[in-house]
């Protein structure tokens, strides 16, 4: 039996392409890479990330870190300023039994509160710093007063982490790289100037991997010339020790779209049929609660189909897509294959991807779908 | 023990208020209504609306139908053009042995395709009209064409149906509601002309109700005035005779800024913890993968938040909602109430959503999520 329309369809082929080749590309720069598993949300991809020298997971929630947890992983960060009642203090404890766990805090005051519920289990933090992004986490300056009240109420300070979330958009990258290394380096001063050491600088994103890779880090080679190591450095330079991509397994169409995917190596599409020509229209049957409804400044439609580049969807509504369709419209029936503007959302509105092997369709879980708490 | 953050909230005594009031105006203007499942995807909310009065529920996909007939519904409208191979017409056969089942149709090409694989199982359809919204659905004056080709092929004609989707638009609804009914008085006389009967004319949406109620029905009041009844009437006249609603259930943002429903008539949200003030800002834990990432031209945010009007969702991302608030900032820690802007988008995130009796909260599982084939 045929898997109906419309579906996630992952090629397998280059998914581990695509997470051999960060994999490598880290290893050469001798930077540990910790992919955030947010993306595809599958066991799966996480023990390919793993067996390929991922050092362990990023996660968003601890709903995500109990699923990966459960699921073998035992090195997970939760790259959030996470608010922790009693709850979920108990659950980060259950966590911390079973594997090495990370959370992010950006204040003082959320600081004391961790140590209340965590300080003494094992749980580490690592300071959140605003890169830029103005999003959650600290000025740099003021880092190190986040990591004292940290580390004073018992909670082990393993570094500093950003988001350069204001790298998604077109041309940004190398810009936004250099304020990462810029932010990550004034707030490893600021923890150093409070006796605390700094062992991971954690930052990154997929659309500028190649800019953290390429040997845009902080004060240096990301190749490790002039001996910068990370955890000291030449003259008080540090470079970004830990790269946290989601999107490059997959790609999708905001990634095509700012240069950062080829076309050829997105390997998650959803397989869609041409249910409509109403109007002289071309509309399929992959909606919003498929693709998700992401649209970015920049993006040119509600996503891409993969093989008609020049095809834009129009419209978007949560059954339908309206696609502008060059040349001569494909018949009712057909079958296309539609690449999401944000891959994350997409993957997070289904409960399988469909991945082809040996000729056969097999679901993989979206193990953690869903479990945004 | 507290459920976590963020999760979605439903308040039983105004959902029930809503599916009451719009249940009672239905029955008053003598029209029959037939909500949309697709918004709340539950069992238990279907079983209230039917209990209400509802003759039927409408849904988007077969998989949704599935869903609400194993549930117990007997009578669905998949209000869709499906295109249907082997596999899907099997799954509807099987519906339709258990059910009153009615699916859309907008093509002479695809009223064949359904004719070879479901004539004569009692599958019948309703041809869809584009009345402005330019999605999908005939013009109305191809419908009769569209209905013979059915009819032919061994598919009855229940009547036809349009999606008044340009009603989303503030200060539209009475010209789209008047737009709506020309166009299926035009439907319907096409669809006689060929000698068929045409016993449904189905339309309406939640942004468009009171002006369908308010008797803008097509060519006379939709209180039965002048003794149109729908299936004739008079001079020719014919007026809707089935509404479709989805969103009334709960109410959304989307519908607060058109101004189509009270915040004290909203029924669900997304209860979110403030997380972070970074930057004096205030950010909460629930994003897009919890709101979903509709934003409409006439938005002013991501969604609201119900016990403060002038606070506005000024970025999302997957995690995090940051929110320009006047007056005081919440501390941290704090909870709040986050309305979606379209809550059908967010209800399809959540496995479950949380009902508060009797002092309990109870989860109402999202019985058809993801249901998308």
């Amino acid at each position: 039996m045929p898997v109906a329309t419309p579906h996630l369809r992952v090629d397998l082929g280059r998914l581990r392409r695509n997470v051999r080749r960060v994999a490598d590309q880290a290893a050469a720069a001798q930077i540990s890479l910790r992919p955030h598993a947010k993306t595809h949300k599958s066991l799966e991809i996480a023990r390919l990330q793993l067996a390929m020298g991922a050092r362990g997971l990023t996660v968003a929630t601890v709903g995500e870190a109990e699923a990966f947890v459960r699921g073998g992983c035992t090195d997970v960060f939760i790259a959030y300023p996470l608010w922790v009642d009693d709850a979920r203090a108990e659950r980060l404890r259950d966590l911390a039994e079973q594997a090495r766990v990370a959370i992010g805090v950006d204040s003082v005051y959320s600081a004391a509160n961790l140590g209340r519920r965590l300080g003494g289990t094992g749980v580490e933090v690592l300071v959140e710093v605003d890169s830029g992004h103005h999003r959650t986490g600290v000025r740099p300056k003021e880092t190190g007063e986040v990591a004292r009240a940290a580390a004073r109420v018992g909670l082990p300070v393993r570094g500093v982490f950003t988001f350069p979330g204001h790298g998604y958009s077109p041309g940004a990258a190398q810009e936004v790289v250099a304020a990462e290394a810029a932010a990550l380096r004034q707030a490893r001063e600021s923890v150093t100037a409070e006796g605390l050491e700094v062992r991971v600088l954690s930052g990154g994103s997929t659309p500028t991997l190649a800019a953290s890779l390429g040997g845009a880090g902080a004060g240096g080679s990301a190749h490790g010339v002039n001996g910068v190591d990370g955890t000291g450095g030449v003259d008080g330079v540090a470079r970004i020790t830990e790269l946290r991509p989601g999107v490059y397994v997959f790609g999708d169409a905001q990634q095509w779209e700012l240069g950062t995917t080829e076309p050829d190596d997105i390997a998650l599409t959803a397989r869609a049929t041409v249910v409509s020509h109403a109007g002289g229209r071309v509309v399929l049957d992959a909606g919003s609660k498929v693709l998700g409804a992401d649209r970015a400044a920049y993006a040119t439609g509600y996503g891409r189909i993969l093989d008609r580049p020049k095809a834009r969807i129009v419209s978007l509504s949560e059954h339908h897509a309206v696609v502008e369709w060059p040349g001569r419209r494909p018949r009712l029936g057909t079958q296309v294959d539609v690449v999401p503007n944000h891959v994350c959302a997409a993957v997070n509105l289904a409960d399988s991807m469909w991945v082809e092997e040996a000729g056969r369709l097999r679901p993989w879980p979206v193990a953690a779908r869903g479990l945004n708490s």
